[in-house]
């Protein structure tokens, strides 16, 4: 026996049922990271049910992030899951292996899920190019905690030109990704029981950083225009959002609403965690200046990411504020992990001097402008059918959010288009106080094709919304 | 005028006075890290006292790890400075720039510094190839926060095959470097205000990684022997140590201690930290078992680090532990930065699996020992003459501690052999409550003649104590 799984009643109440189950024992640990679970066809002879239901949810829990599959490695317990919180002390068991055998028995046709760029349009070859070039002297030893200096200049230029954030280089911090920038600036800036203003819905990733330090991520409501900065908190330190494409609406935050913040920011000595990500992938022509340029104040740190431009794997953002903050977060970063890699450093540095990186984001642009497009038009179409409520408005970025009639049940619509080939995540994940049921649609791992394929199967879900 | 600083009385109270001031600036954040200081002619003027006194001041800040120097450069403070604590928070000055000229002032004839490898023996060749393999394909997208799975193989079998530490690769979390553990395990397996035991003297940037999450480092002195195990407190939850060349003493746990240490874990319900660094690098025949190899509750996290066997720069090292200790710091790390770059862990997987690796260190350890025996020499010459007390044993690692009377002031000494062109650290760093004055001899950076150097000069400054 696997698990103790108890499934009774209808084939539908049942794969509710084995996902609540599933789920419950992945959150609470009992289930633990790269766990495998056995293969459908093991697991629905054990319980006496059709395959297809076990098939259905294990596709929705590697939807929704719950469980990983590669192909030949079987479904496993996914590392880092959405909602377990931090795995409770267990006591020294040794390791209690599992020998299954590896299935992986899910055909995706249409791969919506959000987070990592294309990647095919991975700029491959000036990459290798500039990698070679930078592992071609003797490493330094241990290095600037904020960061090459070679890189530090190139990214104060390129933000600089690239959104008019003027920076020296002395005011940028090189991280780990975004994730480090909101880990240090929780540990740093802020003090346990601190309170920080989140976007509802938000960004999971980023208040997970806050909450670990026992900060206090406090939701506030995002509508058409961005976070509603009338409803922040007076006794917040803190405000995060993501202006140029809101995490998950994708809305653009309004001038109106980024003058509010900043007053509101000034007025009450909070500071303000800018996630300007998916603002190169901009498919309109009118952008609004950043915070951080609009910022009087000194008050916004401008958060940055090559994670979606080039690859989560080479782990590399960046945060630009006062050079007080930059020091304190040097500080604190000194004693973290010291520094990223000199060699991933100098090879950004290289490929963002040499324009191979502005090259890259052009043709990337392209191409997801197409996609993104696509995703408008579907969306639109869907509304006019009368199956979905009026769109929001969505820019940029490399995911759109498809909204649903309130009514509708995210769950079953996640499963069913996940056993028809369409993995897909509900916003639920990004939600906290605000209940709106959407499907995040993120267009950087389908193409056109794998698109349509999703738009046909997501129609046909929404009108027959209670076949299974 | 640069800042406050005051100055009367001879020449040696003038020196004694200006670094007091200087570093207490930097210690206080009134000196923030990469601030620069005026060239020692300008500041020799404004104080009116000769240059070379204020080149002696500024050579000893720069052996102690108060101020950097690059050739053209200048001097400016030191980031990640030894004894600072977190900058306290300051309020949004904006940038104060301090143009003062650009002149490094110092010669260093032998350059006893220790905490990185000589440079010169870095396996470039193998290690460019490895790279440029390893940049050969896309990239993936976010990897297993516990780190790429061919490295986590590559470490398991290297380990268990050099220190007969036996894992699996689920048991290996690949961090950025050694630090990046310390700080994981701190904020993962300790509470705030949860004790460490920590060595006395020991390793200060451990101790700051624990105490720098509120938990709280409990000093415990160091013999011959290594920790005094009966000395640890009994509510203490974690024990630090560095079994095989603790640093900065030198000497080895012994087999008795780490059993005693391995018993009064199991009796009171503590982890154990085994920090292994040097150990690649030893010049007996008889290693004595890891701590974690003995372990037989799961209690021993063994950490080991690549910075001092390749380099600093790139950023790799790991933790051997219970899988469900690894996965409670995957959780933590998966917040935190996600994972080091694919790049850098594929490459050192290669690297490693090539056998290269161990090329490299078989290479390195010839170099390394006939230093290591040269220092031996000369420290027993030394102790034969009556300069110095017995010296402790060493049979690691990339430096040994000379100790020195209990009665030498090891400010001046430090400084007055600046002055004389060796750059050499005391041990005042790493002391808490132990006070037994001592230089930390590094041979990674200073070659034969540069360590004949030191130690003519060495020997000079020891003979005539009182003239400067």
């Amino acid at each position: 026996m696997w698990m103790d799984l108890f499934v009774d009643g209808s084939s539908r109440q049942t794969s509710a049922r084995l996902f609540d189950q599933i789920r419950d024992a992945i959150v609470t640990g009992r289930l633990r990271a790269r766990d495998r679970v056995p293969p459908s066809r093991a697991l629905a002879v054990e319980l006496g049910v059709a395959r297809s239901t076990v098939a259905a949810v294990y596709a929705r829990l590697l939807a929704e992030g719950f469980l990983d599959a590669r192909v030949g490695d079987g479904t496993f317990v996914a590392d880092g899951c959405p909602m377990s919180p931090a795995p409770a002390r267990s006591s020294a068991t040794g390791e209690a292996e599992r020998r299954v055998d590896d299935v992986t028995d899910l055909v995706v046709r249409a791969d919506l899920r959000t987070g990592s760029p294309e990647p095919g349009l991975f700029p491959l070859v000036d990459w290798r190019r500039c990698v070679t070039a930078a592992a071609a002297h003797r490493p330094p030893g241990y290095g600037d905690p904020a960061g090459v200096p070679a890189l530090r200049r190139a990214i104060a230029s390129w933000v600089s030109r690239s959104r008019g954030v003027i920076a020296s280089p002395g005011q940028v911090l090189v991280t780990s990704g975004a994730q480090q920038a909101f880990d240090l600036i929780a540990r740093t800036l802020l003090a346990p029981g601190d309170m920080v203003a989140i976007e509802d819905p938000g960004y999971p990733q980023a208040r997970r950083a806050f909450e670990r330090h026992g900060r206090i991520a406090v939701p506030v409501a995002v509508d058409h225009d961005g976070i509603d900065v009338t409803s922040i908190p007076h006794d917040v330190r803190a405000v995060y959002v993501t202006p140029s494409h809101q995490s998950p609406t994708g809305v653009t935050l309004s001038s109106a609403r980024r003058r509010e913040l900043l007053a509101l920011a000034a007025r009450q000595d909070m500071i303000v965690i800018e996630d300007d990500y998916d603002t190169e992938f901009r498919y309109v022509d009118r952008p609004i200046e950043p915070l951080r340029r609009l910022d009087q104040a000194g008050r916004v740190l401008y958060v940055g990411t090559f994670s979606k431009t080039l690859s989560p794997s080479i782990r590399l953002g960046f945060v630009i504020a006062e050079s007080w903050m930059i020091d304190d977060l040097c500080a604190t970063r000194s004693v973290v992990d010291a520094q990223p890699p000199h060699v991933t450093q100098a090879a950004l540095a290289e490929l963002i001097m040499r324009g191979a990186f502005d090259r890259h984001l052009r043709r990337a642009r392209r191409v997801y402008r197409t996609r993104h497009e696509l995703v408008a038009r579907a969306t639109q179409s869907l509304h006019e059918q009368g199956l979905v409520p009026a769109p929001w408005r969505s820019n940029a970025g490399l995911h759109s959010m498809l909204a649903l009639d309130p009514s509708t049940a995210t769950g079953p619509l996640v499963e069913r288009l996940a056993r028809r080939g369409v993995s897909v995540a509900s916003t639920e994940e990004w939600s906290l106080e605000v209940v709106r049921p959407a499907l995040l649609i993120g267009f950087a791992l389908a193409d056109i094709a794998q698109l349509g394929i999703a738009f046909d199967e997501i129609t046909r879900a929404l009108q027959r919304p209670r076949s299974t």
